[in-house]
């Protein structure tokens, strides 16, 4: 129903690592029919993704094949054990990781299949089977019981060759994130590594930073917390140990990004505390430039991140609506709406305490936004406001 | 409609600004029937929130009366100049700002009612005629043209006392407040400017410090970006002119927390990228302890900050349910909550690219989670995940 009926990905898969990620694949891969095999350490885990529908535990099949691809997705710290050990029990079969650093987890990889392959196969042919992976569809929350099957719709999916991955395998991988409705692009290590840290490791090391100063802080503070805040600590929450796993892995690139990042702040802080500070200045000498470069170069880093689809930005007319906060008006919104033959691309809502009233941000094709307006008023709506952006 | 008809505030009011704050706080006004008249030294700022019903520009009235309260929304750093002025053209009148910062605006007011009251009235009787207060109510967008009457609906409004002001200006600030929307809320001006600095700025220059870093980073990495990129980034699209005024009025307490985020992050770095990295080490010695603390730490400082609406954090019933992509679609699913009586209290919609559904996340109170969920299904909705959190 969602992608597809027919995967071209064969099965049956087996998931080794029943988390987030594994479960939602696993998930996908049921909704496409695929016959999906489960491992994990946790027996508890086991038996949630398995109750939850993402496939039989691997012990309880009755089996007279081997998988055809086996899915790593365990924490990185365990992962190049876990691959070699795929790549051996079943030799036939295809092995795709979905870990969020690349380089070191080829190290430990290899690593590991040079260790077990003194044998009659060589390792060579063993590591032509492996192909690297990471889905960009974290979340905050993590483990099985966050799983969904669509967690990865739309969203990029990299996918990192060694330098021995077969095209077989490299071809597998890419019908496996095409069926489960990601958008495949593929990366060499190096790139992937240094592309996450910045746009995934160092924006959940800020988020830890700045919470890490509201442990002590006055509850009277906390209490005027806004939207910014929340926003900028919303990933803070995130799970310790695997992130640990995840930017100890990657610890060359994030260093180095939070080198340039340390560098921006020491001169930051020299002017802000710097001479002059707390003397009878309205400003510190320099401080002003300083923020005023910082501040500007923000602006244009952030207009750089193309729009919420990937590709360049899209454009939304965004329409603020007023919404009496009792049961079914947002239905009679929606209903209007969709009567005018309007669709909603996105939407948020805002809900302001002891207010018997909440804000509707609703995004639409610009060039419906007139007519979306037009239509709300007609049917005695309040618009707060309307841009397009 | 919204809060009340009837405002506690008499006219005219007299609001001096005409950007955001200043040109929303009009508009509540105006939909309280208070006289507001306007002034702006932009022409072009003033006619834009003259012709969206904000009030008269007072070089329009035909006055016979001063105003009764003189509302002081500029930038902080012309601040002093613009409230010492009101008090002296006004002789009746209380003042009130609603500057980011306070404790470097009190002293540029002192300095500026001291230097112009030599005359018959004293400074302290002009100084007793003014109050500070600070909306929590920022966008990362500026201008009238983002102006609502709504913007303080619910949102914490410090109001700060001078050692001068009057119980009637601190009384007439608070009826201001109330009759916004907003939630009054009384802080000394040390105190405000530490908490601004910790959930306000702070949280701005991380922003703009991550968002720095995108200005080179390569087209293939920013394709990456995901939800939490885009999260850590938005405030960074602010105005660096506002912005430089806040932060720079606001140097001491914004470089005492600086500085503490500087030794989290030496320390840090200094693992990653000290003795043993780069070498032949999975993981360089400490790394681990070093992040994870981090990470633990931010874990412990967001799960500090308050519920949304204020307060201790309240805890919502959260259900995602997969909507197809089809006008109607969403009125038809709040239709049917709206049916079985339960109220939205909050919600988000992820849209997927190229695929026909979207994942809604609906928030409702956590006694009737179980109760949506059964309507919700017995009408043929697919819920994808419940929690209560």
């Amino acid at each position: 129903m969602i992608v597809s009926d027919r995967s071209s990905v064969e099965g049956p898969v087996l998931v080794v690592g029943t988390g987030l990620i594994g479960t939602s694949i696993a998930l996908a891969l049921r909704t496409l029919n695929v016959d999906v095999w489960l491992s994990d350490p946790s027996p508890t885990a086991l038996a949630l993704a398995s109750d939850m529908g993402a496939g039989i535990p691997l012990a309880q099949v009755d089996r007279d094949t081997d998988p055809q691809l086996v899915i790593v997705a365990t924490p990185p710290d365990v992962l190049g054990t876990v691959v070699a050990q795929a790549l051996s029990d079943y030799p036939e079969a295809l092995v795709v990781d979905v870990a969020s650093v690349k380089l070191a987890v080829f190290k430990d990889v290899e690593e590991n299949v040079l260790a077990s392959n003194s044998g009659s196969r060589s390792a060579e042919e063993a590591l032509s089977r492996f192909v690297g992976s990471h889905p960009m569809s974290g979340r905050e929350r993590s483990g099985a019981s966050h799983a969904v099957g669509d967690l990865f719709h739309g969203r990029p999916w990299v996918i990192v060759p060694t330098k021995w991955s077969s095209d077989a395998a490299v071809l597998t991988a890419r019908n496996l994130v095409s069926d489960l409705g990601a958008v495949p692009t593929i990366l060499g290590a190096q790139e992937h590594d240094q592309a996450v840290a910045l746009v995934s490791h160092i924006p959940q090391l800020f988020s830890s930073l700045l919470s890490a100063r509201l442990v002590d802080a006055q509850e009277e503070a906390l209490a005027l917390a806004g939207q910014g805040l929340r926003d900028m600590t919303r990933i803070a929450g995130s799970d310790p140990g695997l992130w640990t796993a995840i930017v100890a892995g990657n610890a060359g690139p994030v260093a180095a990004l939070l080198a340039q990042v340390q560098a921006d702040l020491d001169n930051l802080l020299s002017k802000l505390a710097g001479p002059g500070a707390g003397e009878d200045l309205p400003v510190p000498p320099g401080a002003a430039g300083a923020i005023s470069a910082l501040v500007t170069a923000g602006n244009l880093g952030v207009a750089r991140i193309p729009g919420k689809h990937g590709g360049s930005p899209r454009r939304w007319g965004s329409l603020e609506v007023l919404v009496p906060d009792e049961p079914g008006e947002l239905g009679r919104l929606f209903g209007d709406l969709g009567a005018a033959d309007i669709n909603i691309e996105d939407l948020s809502l805002e809900h302001s305490a002891r207010q018997p009233v909440g804000l509707a941000r609703i995004q639409v094709d610009p060039s419906k936004l007139d007519l979306a307006e037009q239509e709300l008023e007609k049917r005695g709506w309040r618009i707060a406001g309307k841009d397009i952006r």
